[in-house]
């Protein structure tokens, strides 16, 4: 069915001749080819909201690196712009809300959007897949519930850790309990229109979780990432497809996280690594996590420390090896070509 | 010695009548009476740098709460800024050096600076010392090696979780060892004189420890900590001060962090307590962690999320009651009330 699907394997905990490699922001600013379209597109969402150019640069990194799975380009807050938020972006900035969704009334009112609003995302699924013909496993992805709301409560990036939210979350927890659950309909139903149209996994990033003290990070994001994965149908051939959620900053929860449903967890780059696989044993695989700052020196020091991950992950199967977050836009290309080319082999069999 | 020791038993896993508790940052600017002896002083470091000054804003939340530990008044970067690197603070905003050591030539020429250049410190040290009379403990602290390297390579704080130190600590490691190495041996020398002047405890705050890889959390941060830890000389008295150290982010680390030689364990707020206590045992004492937002809600919210960090704590001795990071300044100060309250009340055996 892929012409490699080391990737869906080591997510299965299946052994595969080499450890899968992707990249978190893969297709990015980092590429002077993504750049360019980029301009052409006019804006992030333009880019993102055209299946055609979507797929364009979702391919781009595939054909200078030997990946081993392609990820959708697009954005984790589609599914509030839907809602009616009004996403953009401006240059040089983080996502930026025109409305938020901070108070009882506007919570009360929320919904799940109607999912046509979202079709752009289903089409790109559709027209990478096709692009891709069987070459690498397509993943879909969301932000997590909770990772919404924090962008929807402060209707932008935040400078002291979503203080607003984790406010709500002592002071007024029936309201946040209200939005995430609202949202863990919408992730559901969205990932679900990705499973159809061909994502052959799902990840979902829950970016701001790890700021939550642990009871609320329970209650708030892994109860309703829990959810969604209980929610989520076969795909078009009735298979199960697998999933991966990725919360950043919850390594002192690894085993409540190891034990949601899903069938990898994504680390990001303070794991110890070896530390982790033995905590969870087989019952997950586990993804990550070079950190991503590590990219943006030279190729002996990007060698040295990407085979550094590959051997905390040690020699049984189910590592994806990938970063601990995205790859920041400094990162030299030649660089990408160097951890690709070590993680493949150093840890063939 | 003390009219009230709960904090230095709790810190030595005695049994004590009630959790102790003092607070990050409770001299602060939540507090009015704070605000009008800093306009008096014109200036955060000339507030620092006045021992008188120092010791008035100390004794503050002393004089509004019956808090069990008083914490000396200075800033976690009076060393770099002995070294010469020029620090002061604009208003409203955080540290800034005039100068960086961020290169071979700047690093190489690093040494410990004179004690001389700190004498503000231990003056306003031996004098709240004084003016406490024996009522509560003193905590003497500074920044650990690791922090003060974050500072000094950026020159200030960062947005972007101190890429610039994280990208040197895997090219440039040699680099980064010298300059903590310098840092570990002026922090173990200026706590030493802390302690000569009266400290009954000291504190390592690693606030940005939490942003490496495991790997080079051990050798950068980790293993410079316990270098001070060991070489800190017995108090005036002869006997040995207990010590506190504190990486915040540091949760998944802390089987490592409770075995560094270290008395007691500060936790931020997203740090499970009760499965942080099952994972150290009697091992060491643990301090925290209510997340510092809680204190901006109300008297009502505030108590009974305290009362479930105490619960959470347990029944054993060896809980020191702490937020899981500084206070905010728009704390409302009726809040600390009834936080000190709670926490003495439901602990109470």
């Amino acid at each position: 069915m892929f012409r490699n699907d080391t990737f869906l394997r080591a997510l299965r905990r299946q052994p595969t001749p080499y450890t899968p490699v992707w990249l978190m922001r893969q297709a990015g600013r980092y590429l002077p080819e993504y750049n360019r379209t980029r301009a052409r597109a006019g804006s992030f969402m333009g880019l993102a909201q055209h299946p055609e150019l979507a797929c364009e640069v979702t391919l781009q990194p595939l054909e200078r690196y030997p990946l081993d799975a392609a990820i959708l380009f697009s954005d984790i807050l589609t599914i509030p712009d839907a809602m009616g938020l009004g996403l953009s972006f401006a240059e040089g900035e983080g996502p930026r809300f025109e409305r938020t969704t901070a108070d009882e009334g506007a919570i009360g009112a929320l919904d799940v959007p109607d999912m046509a609003k979202l079709r752009y995302v289903f089409d790109a699924v559709a027209t990478i897949k096709r692009a891709l013909a069987g070459r690498v496993p397509l993943i879909g992805f969301s932000g997590s519930p909770f990772t919404l709301a924090c962008y929807m409560i402060e209707g932008r990036g935040s400078d002291d850790d979503f203080a607003k939210v984790r406010r709500m979350a002592c002071a007024r927890p029936d309201l946040l309990a209200r939005l995430v659950d609202v949202n863990a309909r919408a992730v559901t139903a969205y990932l679900n229109e990705q499973i159809q149209a061909g994502a052959d996994a799902v990840m979902i990033f829950d970016t701001w979780g790890g700021l939550l003290p642990a009871a609320a990070y329970r209650r708030f994001s892994l109860a309703t990432m829990t959810a969604v994965l209980r929610g989520l149908a076969p795909g078009p051939d009735g298979a199960r497809v697998p999933t991966i959620v990725f919360t950043k900053g919850g390594g002192s929860w690894l085993p409540e996280i190891a034990a949601c449903g899903a069938d990898g967890v994504g680390l990001d780059w303070t794991v110890d690594l070896a530390a982790a696989r033995a905590t969870v044993g087989d019952r997950v695989a586990l993804q990550g996590n070079l950190d991503p700052l590590v990219l943006t020196t030279d190729p002996a020091t990007v060698a040295r420390e990407a085979e550094a991950v590959v051997r905390a992950a040690g020699p049984a199967p189910g590592h994806i090896f990938n970063l601990g977050h995205g790859i920041v836009p400094k990162t030299p290309p030649e660089n990408v070509a160097a951890l690709v080319e070590t993680v493949h082999r150093v840890s063939r069999r």
